[in-house]
């Protein structure tokens, strides 16, 4: 056996110190199933006095995250900061340089700097590992660079973000706003004060450029991923889409396409028959497409301290068993810049809602503005007077397009702003074919 | 970049063929995402004239598993001959014996072998790798033994034979019975010649045993698994049950509970809105609950050349890699004996159905047998006569109980087998709390 493997761990939040607590009651069965000891050595945070429901007295208390990163007595650094830049990414670079592993949690720094910290990685043989980043517990990061190491993957998906999912599951269960539910969840501790990160879609934007490395072979690319979130989703066009067969989820949809690598984020209307439309509440689920394996699903609580600590630990213990994988399942040397696919370019079906004035020929225009675009109508539903959420004098006009380009519904769109007889701007949701 | 992993093959079915296709198709890829290349250099099957729609002419053709196994130009020896012992067990024994990592699909032989493989491969520092004998290419080996180190597994369940659910999924769309789509499946290939390994629930237990291996840290214990298979269900219990708001599927579910280890195999009546009814066809579903990450699906294509091969090579370039895991993710030396929960303190709810006379006193006698066995009813339906599948003169009764003793229920079965009002032996299924 060798000797122990030494854990210095920075950021106490729930899940850094849920990450302590269970390596420390389960001390044994993580020696058992490492071949060594598996030790907590020292811990960094902000505030030393706040009590985090769990024993520190352990372990050395280090009062900044970057001399922690560099300490003697450490083997692996277990990044739990947080933010992009700044002293999460200073303290990981500065842990690879000195020889240690490095285990995070932390999406948006490895959306931005993973590949110039993989080559950092594994120049020196080193661990990045980052399971805990996208979906928490569920083994996704593994499964796209390990278990489906056979495959060429040609489409990635999933619902990526928990918050996003509570908010749509609820709206759509209670017929309550966004805004309201929202207020909520953030009452309750589901979401953060500042949402905008979850709702935005910024957040699934991030794990989703991670998948797409993963997935495809190239540089995380988060600039090159389509963003749209969700707060313009209404009550009203969730009980609408029901009525046609579907649901609103936001997703995340990494494609390889002859035009190159499609990443966006948006919400989606999905078939209620569908996996994905089943997938409720606070959890997560990814849907990966490869050549030999076919369709795999992968579903769990992408969220909260038990299955984000559950990840950290797992990749603390492949480093323990002396595991070593290229970060992002190729070398960083090989990963290539993502050649983006223009959204302009994706077909799609639609679903467009609007607020028309109640009067003779409103119809008429609506339609005669598709037509014009060559947008063609599968269907169309004008509902009554009265809907909640509606303006008064209007009433909703729900259509669903046949597949069209994006660029003929951007005219589209900009032409029913325009024009006075509607009376909101108009909501337009993607259809996606699962 | 280390030499490169020389691989030998054993078996050239579907599965066999379609590894060595990938791996010379896709060479550059696995070279890339090894380190190393990866090439096949000799296979051996029982018949060297058979066209596999894959060219063999550039690998050593040996005619005997046994001298593959440990010749000279291999580290890796892939099984895929099947069998529990003969020429499979003897090769993977001698293939370990001779310092050869194995890579294998055989549930059968490491469901019985299992415990002894892995001490001997771990005693050499050798991989046994076994992804594509659980669930083909979903990676559940892989997530139990690493993803979800961190966890205590409570529980761990699922769909794990693609034959009984697609058997069952068409008898419930189409109406017809167990015989005429059990010859129709395997006239189209779906299912053996001799299909009482899959519809007999054989390969289920076979899998389940690994499974709880995984999540418990005990040895397999094929002999510790109950096993009742599909052969009994008809179109009209399938009929029936969705009145009551279920479907029948064939689970493995094993349990820790505080009477020892449950592994048991037979088919369920799951809730109609649950996950794992959704389940439909050739795929397979596996539910784990841990005590960090809580309740995590993994669903894909349990069976076929693709997905199965996916998990042989996934297989074989974590060995390319290096990576190196406990076979059952302890040490073999550290598995315990499964400590055996006996079947008749099983508690949970049946389904009942009789074949009753249709004459008066009838249902009085039914309800008396269960009073009397302590067995109570949570709901009854008479159906009118007339049925299709009912012996003549008889109605169908069926019964909902609330949990029970399995030996109550026991009982009551042979009592209500006794009783000349009930024409055919009564159908009991068990109904799973999910």
């Amino acid at each position: 056996m060798s000797g122990p493997l030494r854990i210095g761990l920075a950021g106490l939040g729930t899940v850094g110190a849920g990450v302590v607590q269970i390596l420390s009651d389960h001390a044994e069965k993580f020696t058992m199933r490492s071949g060594r000891p598996v030790a907590v050595t020292a811990v960094c945070a902000r505030d030393r006095n706040k009590d985090r429901g769990v024993d520190l007295s352990p372990y050395r208390w280090e009062n900044d995250a970057q001399a922690l990163a560099v300490s003697e007595d450490i083997d692996v650094f277990v990044e739990m900061i947080g933010g992009e830049d700044g002293p999460a990414y200073t303290a990981v670079v500065s842990a690879l340089k000195a020889g240690k592993h490095v285990v995070t949690a932390n999406k948006a720094l490895l959306a931005k700097h993973g590949s110039e910290l993989a080559a950092l990685a594994e120049s020196r043989n080193l661990a990045l590992n980052f399971e805990a980043a996208v979906a928490a517990g569920i083994p996704i990061v593994k499964t796209l660079r390990e278990g489906l190491s056979a495959n060429e993957i040609s489409r990635v998906y999933g619902i990526l973000n928990g918050t996003c999912n509570h908010i749509l599951t609820d709206m759509e269960a209670s017929g309550r706003s966004f805004d309201v539910v929202l207020r909520e969840a953030q009452e309750l501790g589901y979401a953060e004060e500042d949402p905008t990160f979850d709702v935005g879609g910024i957040d699934t934007a991030h794990k989703l450029a991670l998948l797409t490395s993963l997935a495809f072979g190239c540089a995380p690319d988060f600039d090159g991923v389509f963003i749209e979130g969700i707060e313009h989703i209404t009550a009203l066009d969730l009980a609408f889409v029901e009525d046609f067969g579907y649901r609103i989820k936001l997703l995340g949809v990494a494609r390889h396409t002859s035009e190159g690598i499609e990443q966006r984020v948006h919400p989606c209307l999905v078939p209620l028959n569908s996996a994905i439309a089943a997938v409720q509440g606070v959890y997560n689920s990814v849907v990966t497409q490869g050549d030999s394996v076919g369709e795999t699903v992968l579903e769990g609580q992408g969220a909260g301290r038990g299955p984000t600590a559950s990840a950290v630990i797992a990749d603390i213990v492949d480093i323990a068993r002396g595991n070593l994988m290229p970060v992002f399942g190729i070398p960083a040397k090989d990963l290539k810049p993502a050649k983006r696919a223009p959204m302009e370019g994706h077909e799609g079906a639609f679903y467009v809602r609007l607020s028309a004035q109640d009067r003779s020929g409103v119809i008429a225009g609506i339609t005669s503005i598709l037509a014009d675009e060559k947008v063609s109508i599968e269907s169309m539903v004008q509902h009554g007077a009265g809907a909640s959420g509606m303006p008064p004098g209007t009433l909703p006009v729900a259509i669903m397009t046949h597949e069209t380009k994006e660029e003929a519904m951007t005219r589209v769109r900009h032409r029913l702003e325009e024009d006075r007889d509607i009376v909101e701007p108009p909501r337009i949701i993607r259809i996606e074919n699962l």
